[in-house]
This record gives structure tokens, sequence and C-alpha cells, in this order.
């Protein structure tokens, strides 16, 4: 499986119910995008003071690079984007291959 | 479940063998260490350029908020962490409850 993490700080006048939306938004991916195989998100709850200003994590799977590549331009998720590109101070984007 | 993201990015003159080794001592801590509840890891293959230079990443998974708070003092675990700080440039760290 390939693995797809998406982290976000907001801008600083972004409201709760703005950030929900967002999380919502993202949730609702997965109902919209077939090539989507799993997804969950959460806050960030870690106490060692290294989440460099993330506030929301996203864990996307896919089964393929092709289906990561079919979705990164699929149009919910580019309404999704331009949603969310307003509200983002950072964003880190990191994919892998799940090894154990 | 709660989940603990960690993202590497190793320092310029650390080598591909001691990247390797960092990799495997982490790989090795769900073997030692009883409150890790499931461990994936793999190195970036984003498309996006939104790594901010990291390059390693691990899925660690708990259970509770006290199974991860007994892994991070857990002597296996610092023993991991004299081994990896040296060799690390930049550590990110996210932690959050699943929700889908």
């Amino acid at each position: 499986m390939l693995r797809h993490i998406v982290l976000f700080q907001f801008k600083a006048d972004v409201s709760p119910a703005q950030r929900q939306e967002v999380a919502d938004a993202f949730a609702a991916l997965p109902h919209k995008i077939p090539q989507i195989a799993a997804f969950e998100w959460g806050t960030d709850v870690s106490v060692e003071n290294l989440q460099q200003c993330l506030t929301h994590g996203f864990l996307v799977t896919f089964r393929s690079e092709a289906d990561r590549d079919a979705y990164l331009p699929h149009p919910e998720h580019q309404k999704f984007v331009q949603l969310t590109t307003p509200r983002i101070e950072k964003v880190m984007v990191f994919d892998y291959w799940v090894r154990t």
C-alpha cells in the first residue's frame, strides 16, 4: 500500500469552524474518489513538541502510484485544494510504500 | 488507535548505510517494546515537492496514550534516540487519534 501523509498548519485567522470545514471536506473525498483505498485523520496530540506548528493530519492510502497520480488532479481533489489553500500557512506531504 | 508519525531529514554527511542503520533500528523496536501495536515505515516517493527535505517516515501505532507515554522513555527507545539524534538534521513528530 502507498501511504500519503498530509499535515496542515492553518493561518492564524482561520476559525475553528473553517478548520473543521477543511477536515470535513477532506474526509468526504473517499466517498467521491474511488482511487482512495483508505482514509483517516486527526488533530495533533503529541507530547514531544516536535510537531512544528502542524495541527491537522491526514493519512490517505492508495493501492498504486497510478491511483495516487489519478487522485492529485481529480476534480474533487482540486475543489478541496481550492477551498483549503487560502487557509493554509504550511503543508507537509510525504508518501511512502509500506515496509514493516 | 493512536498514530505516531515520525519524519526524519538526515544530516548531509550521513551515509546511506548509516541511514539504513537508523531505519533498521527503528524497525527493531516493535520486537523490543510491547506497547507498540503496529509499525511501518518507508522513504518518500511524493511528487508534490512538499516533503520539506524529510526523507524517512515511520508510523507507530499505540492502543492508548499510556502506551505511547511508556514507549517514549523506554530504555530501548532511548537507545534508538541516542543512535539517531546525532545523525538528524530535522525531525517532525505528529500524533493523532484515528478518525475516519
